[in-house]
Parts: structure tokens; C-alpha cells; sequence
């Protein structure tokens, strides 16, 4: 069957879809209609509902799966669905919620392996230990979740595939700058962002838990470290050092990080997070433009609008 | 005797003083000399010691006390003493640190007694447990230990003086807002600052440490109500809120918060500390100023110089 | 009857209500209509009048009173009013705007008494003098103004219930900190805002005047001051410092304050006068909100949202 | 006799000068010395007196007249005048302080007839009658003092002669742009800095007045202008603009203007204003510059150094 | 005929437009519509198209001529023009978009003597013999293109009538400043937004060329400045400061200049090209206020709302 | 000959030394001294020469080799040179100045066939040959230039170095992100800073040109890529992305780039650069660190000081 990203202006749907937001609005005639992000594992489309009930309201709630009928129109350039027919999804559909999201492009299995060989190039055990407890406390979590709710790499396993890539982008780097502590890389990269399996709420549809809302995951990973290096035993400048390169990985206050960088390979860190995040946002927006064009405005890239050489030779990949 | 801040311009000193700092200069015409801040129970002045000796420069290290003759010149209306003779103290002159360093206006007891007090006015269990455990953990150090290096409270048993002071503020601004919950605001004041006895290097003549450069008070803070609650068995959404107030409570994140304050609390908690923190510096800075004349520049209230006015009737009180 | 705020989705409404502001827009469809803003003793509500006439536009003014008829839908989470008849009051009605604007939850006399008093208090003559000249001068308008157009105390007589709020937080302090003179900060307190009476075109649905937004409400009390104390003869340091504090309360440039408090009393005042502005912006917007939940974003707090703790046990007070 | 601005490294100097401003330092030796800043009506040189005695700090304050004996060397590419030989001035000497500053390039009477002609100019009475009356009485004031302590204009009758030149600038624009009201123009050219002569303590080595620096020029004149029209009775709109470009002149909260300019004429004042300050400094600094260098940093000029172009036919006039 | 911007609510329209933008919209019901701004010689409107076919997206796009039925309505105290029929302008409309456009009050006659009587002025032949090359290549976009697309000289011929402006204010200016070269003056103005030419589309419906996007303006001429110097032989310091003046002339990095001005003239065209905008920008949204009334904000003078007063007795002029 | 970074306090040097500044300054007693900044191939040293003659300040200017005795002091922790005796190199001394400079760790020739490697890889023939012309254009300077005055690869052939090392970074990392154009990024690498030729004064003592302040390397270099291609031949798409490249490489305006990356090479390459740049900068303050130390404070890095971790197991590598 078709993706969700796929159809045309005037083209049919009927398809299974996953619900990711619902807001409710009133048209200027003062009429109650539903406007439903919906996805499967090609990507997102908006969609109308019109004249919803109150029992539409309470049941298309985000997270849920549902089978809709439709035609897709278009508005600013961008494809909308008209829902003419909407319904839960029973068991009788046979359709899971795996075959409804995004995911990143290698198996959980795959990036378990690559992350367990990277911890297993940690030659310091203060470091190795650490970072092997915590994984091994967060493992589901960290090979499902998203690596954030958007901008980047904002799907299932998400959070993995964005650890995989800053890994093999620091082994690249380091071979090119020896000087560079590749213990203290590895490990930093692995933990940096896994206190997001606390900040969020799982690893669809996901949304800021109270605890990702008054501490934030720099602060819940900075204590975890603390936490598991004592349960385990382990101290010494070694802890310090971690939980600082966490802390910093921002780099400035204003993005989060209550100290910036005081350490060579969390100034490196955070460059190698940033490099990753940009690159996927810029793949993903430059493969929507077509050559000659330019891509929309991309707010977490200062608002920008990319463009798309002529002459390019290479397709993005994502 | 008289103390250190009370000499004229042209009077000889001969005198006990501790040590608060040291560094070495070169005159134009080559030759090394020792700037020395040296302090005593009512203030600080610095020093200075010409053709200074390799060996001088080993003995006159910050937090060791000597006793200093030499004579008081002024420059740019500061007093300076001209060291003719100094020597490190020995176990003959029978004279304490204690008597060298400045200290609160309260006993150590008055204001264990009072921080007491408000702990037991905490009415919810698990805020009062924690807030008791980490007092209990931390006592010694915490009334001991200066608020800050420099700026408000750097003197021994500043950073309790403080807490005392914020704790007596906000009872009674809670007598005058009563929709605030005074158990969440008196552990907020107590706990807040508390990881400077983690952040400082001790009591007197205090630096930073590898933990307080690379983390900072609050998030070593932070870290420990997570800790503590932990240990004591306790959970739920208390724990939370007060890793948020200490987390918020310098408000900004130029100012070293990630989060804002985002409990009621939290906001009042920030307010009462910088009320309290101000009110300290302002009136250590008018003291020095005559009626009709401006203070020096106060670095930590945005450079601003304070006038005293002519025909104010209340001396400020320290 | 029942108030305004107290309706909920789907109830009949037949009530007198004062038009709060008035706007037109169109339908997507290109048919005129009217959004009021309603408001009674106990709150606002947002009303559609659906293909409005222009003479309902001539009609439904600011400050007018109206009988309407209607339904209570929701949008957004917010009530919203369907206007199905709307009239103007006519003096058969027998209803006065008293009935239908919100005031301070203090009586004019009891303020008045309690702003005599600290006057009272006030030993300085000069500052006693010029104090009580101005209030007499505007005595009425500031016992009837809001503090605000919006965000904090926006209500009949809100200016000065903030006024007698911060008098009470004043003396609280200051017996705190003896250092203060309650001489400058009482006065300063009770004159700080009353350039508003000027800046501000009534009691109720406020807008701002020419002077108000050529000059704005501090210019124009640092001149009624310097003409007040030469119109009854006083004149000295005094009234500089209390033009001062008048000038630099908002405390910095971009707030509205060409100087920043140079003296004492005008730094505390700033804090009081910023403490019981957010004290009644949070308690508002957190009585709205379920233990547990968030609040809508505030604007006048950098846009934050607050969290209201599941454990509290007591509830906020307006 | 050559002026104290002509003299090349390594020449004597025998000469009447007014001290400018005068502080203490200490030589790394720790002795005492005298920087004076000396001047006459070529300009002002850095003057060192070594040794220098109580009497001496005593004897050579601002605003001064000295006879002073000695050598010019260079330091950083400036000159500086070891003092040899120094004493005050007495009735002897027969030499008045308008012998050694510098003034603007007007006389009092030709500046005075220009600034008449235009009050002349202005066609609304309220407008001319208020601008008049301000003039009237500060005339002495307002032809004698300089535009500012540093930066632009900041020689005897500076003020004026500012004005003066922005006036013409303004009859030029005027020309060219006919919907500007001159009347407006005129008046708030003739009382932007009016507030100076309050501001400032004198037409030589100008220091701020507790008022300058509590209250500002600004506001000084703002509240003039209320009290002046009130006293010669006029009233209306006129009076309120009038004020608003005296308070908005400097454009931007930060520059000290807490409302930006909001009537066109104010905001081609505050253009007019800058462009004739920028000049003067722009011209001063050039003038010291040789074809082909850069000037020293201009720290009004964010901090710039000029080029002066090569290939200049004409000369810089001051 | 009468021009558009003459139009009252109720009138009808019968009239010849061209298209300067198109969008197309959704109902809140679902229907596509088209919103054009539509213009002729005295000004633009908004219109709207309901129910618009894809042909209609596909015929009215910018650039193109039309004719108009349809009904004047109002929003936000704004026209608008409800579309009742539109057609393509064929060739027996007999109409030419000359007559649709606004243009500079000036013809390109008179503005071409007008520049070359200025380039005759310049003595310096570096400086005259490039001024002279570029504006012979340009020359005919040069003065037919806009200054702008949008907030200023937005017209037919905007760019030269702006720089015709600054000359004549230049010459002024240098009358009373004569240190200012001249030479550098009149040729920085000439050629300060001459890049316009190559980062427009055209004269009319202006938009954005790649290299416009991609470059800007000011690098485009910068590089062209020194191409012509090299092609006529001319070379020396002049090349470099005519590309410094056009480098620096939007004054700030994040205005768009990568250096502040270093040398005098270039601060002055700085200056003199921000007056003429201004003046520009607010005279015309003056002369849609009404005196009394505050004009629509202002988003290019940083969203102000001008104020017209009552008593001004000139009006202003286009 | 030991180098002169290797001497420590208290021994004698007599040394060929490169004059890379030179100051004048005035002790405190009033006798000049000159301050020179002296290198060879392992660093620099501060050296004092005090009661310096002019004939002294003539001769001992940036770029002349000396012969110098003297001693080593310390001031700050860092090594002084009090010169005892200094004269200028003549041909018996047979010193060349590349003796007495630090130069990048690779020879001219292997970095040579590095970058002419990179462009032999380029695809796109535009691409190519405007690259190998500039190169060619400029390649004598392009070999032996520093990268920049201060900060980083300060050192002969430092330009050459840092673009050769981003070339096998951007090699390793287009490896990871295959939809990265590398034709367009080992273009825009090589050429980025080429532009710094003209902007600094020579390979070694390098100061800016006035080419350099008034355009900067940024504007020179866009310049470059215009003209030459226009002389090979070359138009259409690849060069004005060259272009942008070039020019948006600083990436923000205040950082000297008036666009930002507006193609995702260009971006990728701003952060090579800073990749590049800062692990230069980071290796060689670390490198004079001991473990357990903090480096001094970084004016390139927003003035941090970076801590050696005590347990690391590598060394830095320059």
C-alpha cells in the first residue's frame, strides 16, 4: 500500500493512520471541526475533520490508530486531508502500531551491537563501568525513544540512530586529532542525551513528563550519574568529568547548559551533536525541495530556508 | 586593639592578620613584590610587599596567619599598609584563626536553634524529612560556611546568616500572602544554597573546587535531594519540585538556571534571595559612604554607585 | 444570579454586562461580525455577535452596558459566548456599572484609612508634605483607577490595592532590616504609580491618553512632583530623591526607567513594587488552574507557564 | 606664546594653564605622584608631577590656573609634560581662565542673534512663546556651557554652538523635505540639551550635579517645559510635544530616551542631533591624523578608528 | 477614472489592475479562494476571490493585468474588494502597465540631468570615471527599479528618485560641513544601492534573485566596483574606499555590513541614506492619519505608531 | 641551541631571536623602556629592555632578527627575558628569519600535493578550474601565509595547514553523510580563507592591510571568485554558490558573514572551520597545562580556561 507521503492532490485515501496530535477549532460560523495530525511510516499529513462531535473529541486522541477515508487537497503548498470517514482501529484490523511509525533506517539490534562495541573500546573501567550501568538501567528506553519531540530525528529509535552517528563521527574525528580522549567521547556521547527516556514520554506521540518539565534531561542524566557511579562503587574525578560533559553539551546557558564546556572533549561533544542534528534536519528538509528550489523555513536552524543547487549530482539521503 | 579597618593614613600598624590572598608583581624597573589582602575580625586591607624573596612568596599563601608591622599610606582613597616586617604566626603567639576572620552577627547556635524552628514548623512529611536529612548531612559545613566568595555574605557563617535572614523574610511575607505554602518555601531557602559547602573550598579564604567549577552549587544540589530522598526512602512529586526550586532559583539561565521558576515558590524563593543578597551588599557599601556622598562602584548591582542622601536619620546597620 | 466566570459548556445565559472592548472582523466567507469582550463583577467572557449590523458596531462600544442573551460554548479550552440578543441597558434596567466591573477586595474608606496612616507615619516633613499634596490633588481618580491595563491588578481600585499591598509589605521589611528609612519607601510606595491617573483615560475599560503614551505615567509624576514641592514651598534634596525613586522604579532602561535606583529605598522599592505585581499574577492565573496542571502561558512572566503542585493543601487567594 | 597643543617632544615649556582635572597614583615604588590633565586654548596635555607633596593634591584641583615649568615627552605616540616646576596663579600673573580654554568658534553675541532669529522664525505662538521663555532664563547658562563633559562640543559655549549648527542643518532639511514643521523643529533643536545647565556644575571642568546624575538632563527639562508653560499660561497639545521630543531625543531606552520618538519632527531631531555630534567628533579626531593613518579609537564611535584617505583635497575644519 | 485608493465602502469597481501578489487560501469550510493585491497608479488593495477554479491560480499571477469588477467592503479599518468578476487584460484593452504602476514624482529625464549634473561635480577622475562606467552599464534599470520591495520608495524609478534625494541633501549637508568630500559623497550615494539592479527581478512586482538571496545587494556592487576599475584602468586607494562605502553603508554587521564605516564619508552616507528613508516611510503613513490620530505601526521604525498633531498646519507631502 | 621556549627562571639566554612586536612604555619614574615580543621556531618570550634609546626604538622593529643576552624572570607564571645586551643580525651572523619562525608540522611540498590532490577529486568542472586558478593565482602566499594574526595557526604556512586539515576532515566526514556535495565542499574549503593573501601583510609579523580593515578577507575573496571566473570563462549556478560559500562561512552577521549558510555545504563548512579552529586552539593551551590544572583564560573560546583531566593517558599533540 501507499504511504501516507506519497499521494497526490485529488487522490483517494483509505489507509490505516496513527493519531499524533488533535486540537479542536471552531470555524468562523462557529462550528466545532478537529484538525488530527496523522502518520504512518512514511511521514505526516494534516488532516480535517469537520463538524466533529464531542465523541470524536474523545476518541481520536493522540496515540491511538484509526482507519480513514479521504481526499487529499492541497493548502500553502503543502498536502491536506479531507476526512469524509474516520474510525478506531479494532483487533479485528490486525494492524500494530509498529507498522504505523517512523523508525530510524537500522534495526535495534544493529545499533545495540555498535553501541556495545563502542563501550567496549572505553579502555578507563571508571568510565566503562559507568556508562555500561547506565545503558543497561535505561536499554529498552534508549533503543525505542525518539532523540526528540521534533526537529530531528523525532522517531522510533531516534534517540539510538542520533548516538550511533555522533559515534562513528567521533571515531573519524579522533583518528584525525589523536590528542582527543576517545574514552571520555564515547562514553559522553552514549549518556548525553539518554535522560530523554525520563524527559519524555515514550517513544511515540511523545510529550514532557512533569520531571522532563521541571528538571529537564541534562538535569535528570547529571544526577543519574552521580546516582549509579555511587551504587556501583565507582568514584573520582572520572564521575565529575562525565557529568559535566553532560551538563555542558548545550554549551551556553541560554540553550540549557549551566556551564559551558571546560573540557576538550565536551567542547567536541557538543560540536559533534550539533554537526548530526543539523545534518539530519538539512537532509530531510533539502529532500522535500526539488533542485533550483528552496526548502520552507526551518525554525530550529534559525528559521532559514535552504536552497537546493541545480547542479547537484547527489540526491539527499536521509 | 584596634582593628585592621579603623587605622589613618600615616598610623603605624603592628598587628595579627590572616592571609585572604596573594600575588606576585614585577615594578617597572624589574623587581618582583607581593600584593597581600590580610584581614582581621573587622575588615581587610591590602599590603604591600616590596623586593619580596622566592622565599617569601612560598610563606605568605592564602589562610596562614602573620603578624605584620608597617604603615598605613592611602591611594585612590583606600588605605594601604606598607609592610616593613612580616612573619609567619607560631604556636607561641597564642592566636587563633577565629580571631583573624570576620563572622556573622548571629552565634552558630542562635541560628542552628532558629533553622530548627522552621523545619519543624513544615507541616508535609516528606519536604521536612528531606530538608532535615540533608541538614543533618551538611551541618557542620553549612554553618560554617561563607554564602559566596565575594559580593554578599563572604564571611564565616554568611551562608547560614543568610538562610536565617531569607527564612525570617519569608514568614513574613507569607503572613502577608497566605495562598503560599510555607513548606515548600522554607526548605526552598534552606536547601538552596546548600552545595556551596560542596562548591567552596572551606570557611576562610575560600576558592572553588573541581566539582563547584565543573557542576556548581545547584546542580550538585540538585544531585543530592535525589540522593538523600533515595536513601530515606522517600518519593513522589515533593522531590521533584524541590530539585526544581533549587534548580530555578537564580531565575535566569545567563544566571546559571536552565529552568525558570515554575512553581509559584520557586519565583518567591528567587525574589527573597536577591532581596536579602542586595540589601546585604547595599548596606556594607553605604556604611562606607558619608552622607552626601556616593559608594564606590558595586560590581554586583550592575556597577551602579549608591548615593547616600544628607538627610537620612537612620545609620544603615550591618 | 449567577456570575459570568461561573457558567459552563452548553448553559443559557440572560445577563447585564459592560462592554470591555469591541472588535469587527469578517468570515472566511466575508460577512461582518462583532467580538466583545463582556465582563461582570467576577470575571470576562468572550462573545461572538454573528453578522453584526453597523449599527451593533456604532452601538456595542467600550464602557457601555448591555443586556445579552446566549449559549456558552468552549474553544480552546476557554468559554466563549454566543450572542443570540443583545441590547443596550436602558434606565429601566436600574443597573449600575458598579454591578458589573471588578474591584479591589478592599473599600475605598478602609484604603483610604490605611494610606492616611502610613502617611501619618511618614517624620520627614518635607516628604510628608509633598506626599500628602499630591495624593489630595488626585485623591479620587487614585482611589478609583486599576494599577494596569492588563496583567496585574487591571480592576476598579486595583492601583491602590497594589498601593496598600506594598504599604504593609514596606513596613514588614523594613522591620526586618532597620537600615531602611520607611520615611523615603512609604512615600515612594504611594506615589510610584499615581502618574496613572494621567496616563490612563478612566476607572473601567482603560485606555492610554496622549500624555500617557507621549510621556508615560513616570515623566509625568517626576514633574507633578517638582511642581507640587514648589507650589507649597519645599524644596531641598528631598525632592530630587523622591523624583528619583519615582524615575528609576522600573529599574532599567528598557523597562521604562532612564536611571537605575541610585539610592537605597529605590532598589527595595522596585522589589516590592515587581514581588506584589507577580504575587497577584500567579495567584490568578493559578486559581484557574487544578492541582496538577499547568497554567495558560503569562505573558507578563517572560511567557512562562506555572505548575500547580498535586500535594498542596492550601488554596491560592486572589 | 604657542599654544600647549604645538609643542614637539623634547621642547620646553613655560606656560599658563588651567588644571582640568587632577589624581593621585603611586609609583611601583610606592611614592606619590600627581596626574594633572592641563590645558589652555589649543587643547589639554597629560601632565606628570612626581614627588608630589599633601600641599600639592591640595593646590592643583580642577578649575584652576597654574603657571607650570617643563619638558615634553611622548608616550604611546601622545605627548606628556613632565612638570618641572608648578604654582598657582596669582593676581600678578594678570592672566583670566577665558585665556586658557577653549571655546567654540562663535561669539556668544553671533550665536545668541542666530538663536533669536530662529525663535523668531517659529510661527506658533504656544510654541514660540514657551522656547522664548526657556531661553530667557537660562541665557547665561545656555551660551556658556559646553554640549557634554566629553565626546562632542565639550568646550566653553559648546552648547551652543551645537545648537546653532543643527539649526542651519535643519533649515537645509527643511528645504528639502517641506512637510516638516519648522516650528517644531526650531523649538525642540533650542531645548533638547537646555537640561545640560542643570545637568552639568559649570562651563569648565564640568562635573555632574547630584540632579545630573539622579535625574538626568532629560527629565530635568521635561519638567521645565510643564512649568514654564504653566507659568506663562499656555497650555494644550504644543506643551505635550514639546516635552515628548525633549524626552525622546535620544531615541532608544538604552541611550536614556524611555520613549522612542513618536512625532516625526522628534525623530529627524534625534537624526539631526546625531549627525552634527558625529561631525564634530568625526572632524576633532581626523584633524590629529595624518593622509593615510587611522585615528586613534573613538570610544563614542562604538570604539572606531577612522582612515583618512590619501588622496583628500581638503582639509578637516574643526 | 478614479484611482483606487479613492474608493469608499459600498462603491463599486469597474477597473483595470495589475496583480503584485497572489496567495490562495482555505476556507475554515474547506473552499479555496485567491487573495490578491491588486494596484494602479495611486495605490493597492486587497482583494478576494472566493470559490477560485486551479485556472484561476494558474491566470492571475504577479506581474500580469487585469480587469476588475466588484464591491469595496471594509476590515481593520482597511479596504478591501470583494471580487465579483476578473478577466485578463487581452490587447484591445488598449491598456499598458505604465499606467498601472506608481512611480517616482520625478521623470527619468529629470532624475538622469539630475545624476549627471552630481557625477560633473566630482573632480576626483578615479572616482568620476567608475561612478560614470557603472551607471552607463546599468543605466536603464538604474532608473526604472525600486528602491525597495517593500517600507520605502517601493515604486517605478524608487531607486533613482532616493538617490536624487540624497545628492540634493548631501550638497546641503557639505555646505555646512566643508570638511566632506564631496567626491566620495556624491559617488557613494550613486552607487551605494545600484546592486539593487542585479538582486530585484524587475521594475515592477519586484521579488528576489538568486543571487540577490544568496549574495545581497551590497556584495553584488562591491564586486562590481572592482571588475569596473580593472576594465577602465583605473586603480588606488579611491577603488578600495568606493567598495568600502557601499561594504559599510547599512552601518552594523547585523544590518548587513560585514565592516562599520572607517571613513568619514562613508558614516555620512550611512546617515543621509537612513533620513530620506525614514522621511520616506513616515510621511506616507502620515498622510493616511488623520491629525489627532496615530498612524498603522510601523515595522521598518522598529513598529512604531507615529502620532499627527492636531495643530500642525503644513501637510505632509509624498 | 635550545629553543627559547624551553628556558626557565634564572638562566641566561644569548639567542638569534625574530622581532615580532614592539612597544614603547615609561616607568613610573618617567624613563622609556621598550617591551618586544621575541620568537623562534618553539615560541615566543616577552623580553623588557629598559632605558631604551631612540636609536633602540628605530632598529628593533617587527620582522628584524636580533642576537640578544639576558635573563629569565618570571611575572604571572610566565617567562620574561630582562635583556642584558641586544644588537641586529648582519650577514656574518648567517641566521635566515626561517630559522626563527614556527611553521606547520607539514612541509609546503606535502601540503602541495594534498590540496592539488583534493582538486583533482572535483567532478564539476566549474568547480574545479575556478578553484585551480585561484590556487594557482595565488599559490606562492597561499603556502606560506598564517591563518590568522592571533588564535589559531599563527604560524608560517598555518593557512595552508588548517585547510588542508578540514580537507581530510570533510573527506571522513562526507564518508558518514554521503548526500554531501564534496565537489562543492573542497572547493569552498580551499578557498574560504584564501582571501587572508591580501588581507594580512606577509607570512611572517603579518598585520592587516588596508584592503584587510576596509574589506576583509570575506569580501576580497567573493571579489576574487567573480573576476576569475569571468576571465576563465566560467559562468552560470557554481559561481555564485562559490561565492556564498565564501561569503557565509563566518556564518553569522556579527561574526563578519552579512549572509548566513543558505546551502547546507556552506554550513557544513562554517563548522569544520570552527572544528578545525578551536581543536588547534584547545591542543596548545592544553598542552602547556599540567594534569589537574586549568589552562589560562581563552579570549577565542568566550575567555574560558579548559581543565586537564588528571587521569587522562594521552598527550596533547600539536
Amino acid at each position: 500500500m501507499k504511504g501516507i507521503a506519497h499521494y497526490n492532490e485529488g487522490e483517494q485515501v483509505n489507509h490505516y493512520l496513527l493519531v499524533k496530535s488533535s486540537s479542536k477549532g471552531l470555524t468562523s460560523g462557529g462550528k466545532p471541526f478537529l484538525t488530527l495530525i496523522l502518520q504512518d511510516q512514511t511521514g505526516d499529513i494534516e488532516g480535517k475533520l469537520w463538524d466533529s462531535s464531542p465523541q470524536d473529541e474523545h476518541d481520536f486522541i493522540p496515540d491511538t490508530m484509526v482507519k480513514v477515508e479521504g481526499d487529499i487537497t492541497t493548502f500553502r503548498g503543502k498536502n491536506q486531508l479531507r476526512i469524509k470517514g474516520i474510525r478506531l482501529v479494532t483487533s479485528n484490523d490486525q494492524v500494530k502500531k509498529a507498522d504505523l511509525v517512523m523508525s530510524a533506517p537500522l534495526s535495534v539490534n544493529t545499533m545495540l551491537d555498535k553501541v556495545t562495541q563502542y563501550i567496549f573500546e572505553i579502555k578507563n573501567p571508571a568510565i566503562q563501568r559507568i556508562t555500561r550501568a547506565l545503558l543497561k538501567k535505561h536499554q529498552d528506553a534508549f533503543f525505542e525513544f525518539p532523540a526528540a519531540v521534533r526537529n530531528h530525528h523525532e522517531y522510533v529509535s531516534g534517540l539510538a540512530y542520533h548516538v550511533v552517528s555522533m559515534l562513528n563521527l567521533a571515531k573519524g574525528v579522533a583518528g584525525l586529532y589523536p590528542s582527543l580522549d576517545t574514552d571520555l567521547l564515547y562514553a559522553g556521547i552514549i549518556l548525553h542525551d539518554m535522560g530523554k527516556v525520563t524527559e519524555l514520554s515514550g517513544a511515540t506521540a511523545a510529550s514532557y513528563t512533569l520531571e522532563g518539565k521541571l528538571l529537564g534531561h541534562i538535569s535528570i542524566m547529571v544526577n543519574e550519574i552521580a546516582e549509579t557511579a555511587k551504587e556501583i562503587g565507582v568514584d573520582g574525578e572520572e564521575v565529575v568529568i562525565l557529568q559535566h560533559m553532560v551538563l555542558s553539551h548545550h554549551s551556553k546557558p541560554e540553550w540549557g547548559s549551566p556551564k559551558p564546556p571546560l573540557v576538550k572533549e565536551a567542547e567536541i561533544l557538543h560540536m559533534l551533536d550539533n554537526l548530526d542534528a543539523k545534518m539530519n534536519m538539512m537532509d530531510r528538509a533539502l529532500e522535500k525541495a526539488k533542485p533550483g528550489d528552496f526548502t520552507e523555513r526551518l525554525f530550529a536552524l534559525d528559521n532559514r530556508t535552504l536552497y537546493r543547487p541545480q547542479f547537484e549530482s547527489k540526491l539527499p539521503v536521509e
